[in-house]
């Protein structure tokens, strides 16, 4: 389980990780083992939708059990399986790297953090940042 | 404008009210002047689907420029009207306390605040010092 | 967390239930804390939409942290609060008895129960029955 | 007609041929000849969204009379035509193995089942051993 406490400090990290490296302003979400909601921020600056791309890149690697970077190397391979999955799941999810797995110490995965807002690597990297700054491991 | 630092105090001054007074788990959102979203959090303990409830209070409001207890009384009066309203804005309006427009010193509205988790009553006083605490002005 | 085969042993104890009864032929659900599937079974000779039904009772308990006697109280005193919740969960909620909160050993919420096809004091009864069989605690 | 004791039956060999085989763990829904949900189990240890997947797969074969691996071809072929199907069917489509259709000893198709949770051809297979354990005939 994710604490909100420790939700905050991985949105305030990987906020602040985009500002120091100087990316655009960035979004993040932290959702729970279920796909619900715990916490998010958009960075200021950032475009009005970018909630929703966060929590779908979260949402689609929580609900899979794969992390964007997996999710993208299946589009690309097949990339109607993707589109189905996003229909499937009522346009929740991105196949693309920005939606991070968050695994505990037993290896268990707990949630799903999603970064949005400059480019999906460096979101990636933004998410990782948060994620082990809250002591908890993430497969991007 | 609201920037993303006032939201967050929003945000945890208002859990932070709910700790205070004993309240059940508080979960709470803040929407900018055009129904996006700027933060959320849930507190510890709040079940999972707070946050939908939260949104939809304070989506409601900024949507309508009606506070939840002006959205309450016209339910009052006209279920049948607020139940239209929840249609038209898919699904995305709670016509009870706890959905709080957001105005600045001039008196423009710049966005809403939704709370959720214990009385609506409650919750609605919880948003008024969030809202306080970041140095602006809310109508419950 | 609850295992698959408490999950089973629940949904065929409350079916099971239902024809020892001799009440209409039941359907059942169980979801995880998180609002997600666990198991579902449409009792032989239940209308085709049953699912539906059992798993709107049982998403509206877990999402809210209300059992269904809590929500029809609910609505009795505010319907279009609890005809609200419906739209905020893309109506999937049923505010009704059938609809039950299931509790581990501390007392924690860790899913839901629905059972739908008699009356709704009876789908109630039909859950409880198969809770406990699976030696956990429901919240009707 | 599929009994539920039937449905049960292929759900509960599917997933243990998963075990046996050592495969990632496997989720499992049998549909109606109608497309209506009759039985689902998700494996301990699954993804939470996997129920979402596996019906999509199932409730593609029967609404369109075509096993996964046909319409896995039709998406190879033609891509835009299964990504509007799945539009058609409000998302409720995966044009890859592991949805398989159902028939009796007459041939005519009764319901299907879907398979997720490993690779699209060892969902497949689960799903026929547990059709075959049903005495009924599948067709990936």
């Amino acid at each position: 389980m994710i604490t909100l406490e420790q939700a905050q400090t991985m949105i305030n990290v990987a906020l602040a990780k985009g500002v120091e490296e100087g990316w655009k302003p960035l979004s993040a979400v932290v959702l729970d083992a279920g796909g619900n909601m715990q916490a998010f921020a958009r960075g200021d600056g950032a475009a009005p939708g970018r909630f929703d791309v966060a929590r779908a890149k979260a949402y689609g690697a929580v609900m899979l059990g794969m992390g964007g970077k997996a999710q993208m190397a299946r589009a690309e391979a097949q990339a109607y399986f993707m589109a189905a999955v996003n229909g499937i799941y009522g346009g929740q999810t991105c196949p693309v790297p920005g939606g991070v797995l968050i695994r505990d110490a037993s290896g268990a995965v707990i949630g799903a953090m999603g970064v949005t807002g400059d480019t999906s690597d460096n979101d990636a990297e933004a998410a990782l940042a948060g994620i082990a700054a809250a002591g908890l491991s993430g497969e991007a």
